[in-house]
């Protein structure tokens, strides 16, 4: 049984379900979805998202969308497979639950914001929008104020050990290292290590190269 | 071990847990926060929720925020009691997850916007901004249609029953019914049954009434 993604390598939801099933030593077949010609908004592949966005997720006859749904699925089902990315006692569950809600609420919003306007829009010729950069800037401060607070209390957001959550940071972590918004989480001592620490895991990095092929 | 609830009767979010815990058999303590008086923005609510939100969650020394993490949290470890709100087979829990993610992503900011502009915002006298209402109710609109088809498939979103996804729904769903917004609801005829088979579940009917006592 084949598991294929089909999705871009410029996506940061894209990259979320490649780096989870490398860290879960599992082989995959990459999909090419040519994003410039609008494939994801054209039938087939509207067959396999409905909402036109990469990445679209085959394993069998299962078919799934949504990056953090595919990765939970991943977890859970290929346990045993690779590196533990989930944790088992109910409670400490429940914490990385809500960081892992925190993720997708609080950060996606102004971290994919920032994506987009300093690192996507600049490679396809389009021009960043200021405004938008200097209040996505605030709401990320004000997020990775919050994050130093918790990284005192655990080594990794969603607990002692690496897990979903901290996978679930990565893409945009990545793009944004490359931005002067890299000066927002240099400038707290926790957040600057842990962001470290993350984008340097083995299977992150092998994850860009195979999708970057 | 007291299950405490710390939140807003008017909040969609204090709404979604209760109405979790009462569809699961569980009693809770409601600890009424005074939003008026920003008591969810200073000490000691910060402790429980450094993001100033309600509503916050307490289990015994547990504690939780994110209304969808409590929910998953409540429905997996008071899996035995009252309703079953996931399904179990592994497969199908990923489709459900799919749909539980569309909800957080897709349906609660437009949602959220209109229930402020159309419900919040007339009750604390402030104006209603009509550009957020209408390019609101247009994303809405086209996630409606993904619904409408979504529910030829499966009679609730997340699968056969009624799940964790279609309760998350709930309190937007409760607000909207009461503004112009239903009208997008009533046209087309599988949402509009699904909406009015959920919210008469009994289970939500008995929660509101807990909250507005």
């Amino acid at each position: 049984m084949v598991i294929k993604v089909h999705g871009n390598p410029m996506s940061t939801a894209t990259m979320r379900v490649a780096a989870c099933l490398i860290d879960k030593d599992l082989d995959f077949e990459f999909v090419f979805v040519d994003m410039a010609t609008d494939q994801h908004k054209k039938h087939p592949f509207l067959s396999l998202n409905p909402f036109g966005q990469v990445p679209a997720f085959e394993d069998g006859d299962l078919k799934l969308f949504e990056s953090r749904a595919i990765t939970q699925y991943i977890a859970h089902v290929y346990a045993s497979n690779g590196n533990q990315l989930t944790l088992q006692d109910p409670k400490k569950m429940a914490i990385m639950s809500v960081w892992m809600e925190v993720e997708g609420q609080n950060l996606e919003p102004p971290a994919s914001k920032l994506t987009w306007e300093l690192c996507i829009k600049p490679i396809i010729g389009m021009s960043t929008d200021d405004a938008v950069v200097k209040e996505s800037e605030e709401q990320l401060s004000k997020l990775l104020d919050i994050y130093e607070t918790r990284l005192a209390e655990s080594k990794y957001l969603g607990g002692d050990y690496f897990t979903l959550v901290d996978l679930h940071h990565l893409p945009n972590m990545y793009y944004l290292m490359g931005t002067k918004v890299k000066a927002l989480f240099d400038s707290r001592s926790r957040v600057s290590a842990w962001c470290a620490d993350i984008l340097a895991r083995p299977a992150w990095v092998k994850g860009l190269e195979k999708l970057q092929k």
